[in-house]
């Protein structure tokens, strides 16, 4: 089969590989329909993820069709078409068992990481049965890609842990695919404002069609005042975090209000300040968050009833064998006015 | 002033009564501007509710202009817009600091009730500082009548004790006025399914205007069969009963999957029965109150945002002098097409 | 291997059965060292659960040590000592993701019911890896047998639902093994009075040994006046219904305050009166729950750490082989002051 | 009346002061008759509190007995034994209503910091009906000293930010009153570990008498190692910071594992290290607060019914005159052993 291999730091190739075969009984075989490429695989070009190694076949997303089960697995059989989590998740660790799949001790996040990934014809998928979800017929399956990882991650680790509620006043800082993704997902809780903060007014266009009630181009403008205007002094209830540098998470701690919570989505290369010397008495929550994914079923259905209408996060679509062409495309955003990309397998 | 004065079953006039003075440091004087008729209103006209005594000043629902304060009241002045709350809150008792300002030792629902309410040109609210809200300017004030009761009920009774969730499914059971409000507050939380139940078409049909997914008339098709058939025979995750009769209590409790709630909004005259030769090991909680409006800040700012639209409840307007008349219509609510009625007072 | 064998309505014989055999991959076989007697062993003694057969071995309690696993068992191997839980996990269909095992569609109460079960040499335990837990070295196994049920029972449907909070007011209305079983986990969260109410002295003296702080006699004394008293008036902030008949299920209603849960642990066979002509204002929670022992790890580190002494449940020690004198002594519960009883297998 | 009159860094004197009087309708005078001396007021005495000016009463813990009350107050009369709360709430603040007394618009933290305060004789209260708690006759009103300010500060700001629950792992980092606090105030939630960190093995000793499980000499030992080896490398759930310099706060973030929550209680003067750079995908959650005495009623009840031994953290007695001796006492708490000390108005 063909797929995209990762040989060290800038260097990825559309290849031929073997099949991949059933190593477990809990295994299954997945011919890929739909994958995308994830901010994160961009982290793994530029060699930011020394587990990644020579060889390895990436991505961590898509939809497909089962093509062959291990003999344990029981909700899955050859033909049906399944959503890929990006978290593996074993249900019989300590940690799956508290609703953190993300902390698998026999899974977690490994797909196009520590094991051959999605951007492939076809992938290898460990405890199936725990960690593929069924795709009712008729389904908008391109939709669903969405909810492989960008989905869960901006809702659970940006709104959920940032508690949003009914009339919650709610700042997102970058509005990137995954700060997108919260400010699409929050609105399943209605807050009464939502403020998209980034220095790209292209992506502050996108936030306003996708229901921000306020932008803020903090290249331009002093996102500090522009908040305390806009909540009378007060500060957000919640401040989402998702862009993962030093001044974001400063900022971030400007513009909460007393009682807050800053959510944490970005993944962060370097300590930062905390400002305990205001915030001790400020009854704030900060939370970090490897996406666990435990939310997928609830996303589903309000992605399927179109409550949650997540295509919206999808700007461009390649044919799979074109997927150089698409990491070319995604790495150039800003230029390219690039958000989500949409790989399609031609053979499936 | 004028005023509508109870005068035992099925005795109401416009009449002239003493304007209301300041009795406690903390009551204001509130001239009324909008006034609505609550379904409450028309049980104590019917002999329902004995605590109501000849000579009473109904009505417990109300937006109006501060026009005198007591010396302890400090968050309002002559002048002021205000939303009146229909529970009186003290904010001191043990209840009111749990949020329960249902059960308030010094307040709860006596407006209309236990002293004279807000169907005149003037009312005593005591408490004034814990049981009014400040209108900001500007405001469509008419959206804002919905606060007093109808919403905060539907919401509190309905969406929050029945823990509503975004994809989840909902039944309720009753679409009239109080089950409209759980409709259009259940959708802040986005379910994925909203089943409206009721025997008139009419007020089915409005259900679907206000965001129900599915409606069922009960008189003429079987509601067990038709929701199984929509939950894939596992019932409903939330019902709840906007009714308060033997009868849908009974219904709601085939509704309900495992796991699921029955949250109770319905003011029931008759003990029912409880199913708990099948219900004991079913996982299901059921719920009941009397409305806190512990929520009316939150439910204010979904309205001012435009985030809900609370003036869709509202069907028929009138002069507040033309009160009689303006019960008349909410009294044959099948015959009139009637939800809400607005009552304005023309001198305000 | 010799077992306990149900032959019908109040017939049972302890007698030579075929040893278990791996039936799936996901199967592990048990020899039983030490199993107890339930309630619910009763209830099926005398022909209350149709779903029992002819032939079948009863018990659903136990620990043991690992005798054979199937192939894809990962987390146990022969030797282990294992907790048995009552409740059978598949870890994979929705309602075990919800944590509600007790509803799991491929497993549930199915032990000593609708598969063989622990009151005998050997058992199988279907999906062992998510229905077994490990015992560390050196445990004190007789007080673990107390977590294959009965306190899982105690504190999900009775606790947890119940909401006990530091400082509560808990009423539990019967003393037997489960009300008891409550009675101590209750304890977990330090409410300041917890009432036991139980026509039996000797199980409310027990009660008083087990940290109750009030009891009261209800064939001797006014429950509810007695429970006004204590509460100042104000009933308690919680009822645990431990017994399962109408009349308990009533008088919980007449305890619970204003705000307060009645959470059902009992096992009911007939319809019960809802007094909600009085109850709909009272914002109260009604919960029912079978068992899901998703808080077996929690409360098995509370027991390994001393926190929790389950051993206090047991009253009777019998070999196992002597079952039939223990179902007896378990039977006649009141004449022999019998709360819950050990059976050791001498063989393991 | 004498007082404690703060005069400047380092400057303190018992002197004769004017006795307060009613100033607004919702006051209350309140003849001390026992009170206490915090951290607090010992940073405050070395300049570090600048809102403090000469002339200024100190003391914000206390209970006494009501001399006089103002025309609004209805809650207290003349002669009724109060608790004096260190947070005063107007109760009609958003701030308030929302539970966060913390940040009342109209008061918080003002006794003893921004008005007069209770090391006196007589203290004036304001918004007496909601900053003062009746006490019972015949109660320890010695024991309840402690719920003024350090019982509430160790639970709300440690314990239930900390989300203490059965069975949980719990490291507290610092040792003296605050610390021993949450160290008394966990054990309402039953943790099977609590692992105590300090430098001075005289607290130490002094926890294990008081609960904890394990102690811990970060000037001998190696902390992260040794928590590391009692929680099976898997880290603690929940770690308290009751010291409040960066090196403390450092040492949390090594001790949480996944999933779990760091408490902040310390008062910081300086920014701290983050270190997001590992954190961001360990699910964890970092909170500050300062104390809102919204639990008061709560504690109250549980050292009431003796749950709660808040007497074990007095160490010494003085009579109020002798309070700079008992100041020159609590300054030298190593030396002389101290936790909190107890000043009795010898006129009360």
């Amino acid at each position: 089969m063909k797929a995209l291999v990762y040989h060290g730091p800038q260097k990825i190739s559309w290849e031929e590989k073997p099949k991949p075969t059933i190593q477990q009984t809990t295994d299954a075989i997945i011919r890929i329909s739909k994958t995308t490429i994830c901010g994160t695989d961009l982290h793994i070009l530029k060699g930011d993820v020394p587990e990644v190694t020579d060889g390895r076949i990436l991505g961590h997303e898509g939809v497909g069709i089962v093509e062959e089960t291990g003999s344990s697995v029981t909700r899955f059989k050859k033909g049906d078409h399944v959503l890929i989590s990006c978290i593996t998740s074993c249900a019989k660790c300590d940690y799956c068992k508290r609703g953190m799949y993300s902390h698998c001790e026999n899974g977690g996040w490994i797909l196009g990481h520590l094991i051959d990934g999605t951007q492939a014809e076809y992938t290898r998928i460990p405890f199936a049965d725990t960690s593929l979800y069924p795709i009712p017929e008729g389904s908008d399956e391109e939709a669903l890609v969405m909810l492989s990882d960008i989905l869960p991650t901006g809702f659970e680790c940006g709104v959920l842990n940032g508690q949003v509620k009914p009339g919650d006043t709610v700042a997102i800082v970058g509005s990137g695919p995954i700060g997108l993704a919260a400010l699409i997902t929050a609105q399943l809780y209605t807050p009464s404002k939502i403020i998209m903060i980034d220095p790209d007014d292209n992506r502050l266009a996108v936030s306003m069609k996708l229901g921000a009630t306020h932008t803020i181009n903090n290249k331009k403008e002093n996102a500090i005042e522009k908040v305390k205007e806009i909540t009378w002094k007060k500060g957000v209830d919640t401040v989402i975090e998702a862009v993962g540098i030093p001044e974001t998470f400063e900022l971030c701690q400007s513009l909460v209000g007393p009682g807050g919570r800053i959510a944490n989505i970005g993944v962060h290369g370097k300590t930062v300040d905390l400002h305990l010397e205001t915030l001790w008495s400020q009854n704030i929550t900060i939370t970090t968050r490897l996406v666990d994914t435990v939310t997928t079923p609830m996303l589903m259905k309000t992605v399927l009833s179109k409550k949650l209408n997540s295509s919206q996060l999808i700007t461009h679509h390649f044919e799979l064998p074109d997927i150089i062409h698409a990491y070319d495309t995604f790495q150039h955003a800003d230029r390219e006015k690039a958000l989500k990309v949409i790989l399609t397998n031609p053979a499936a």
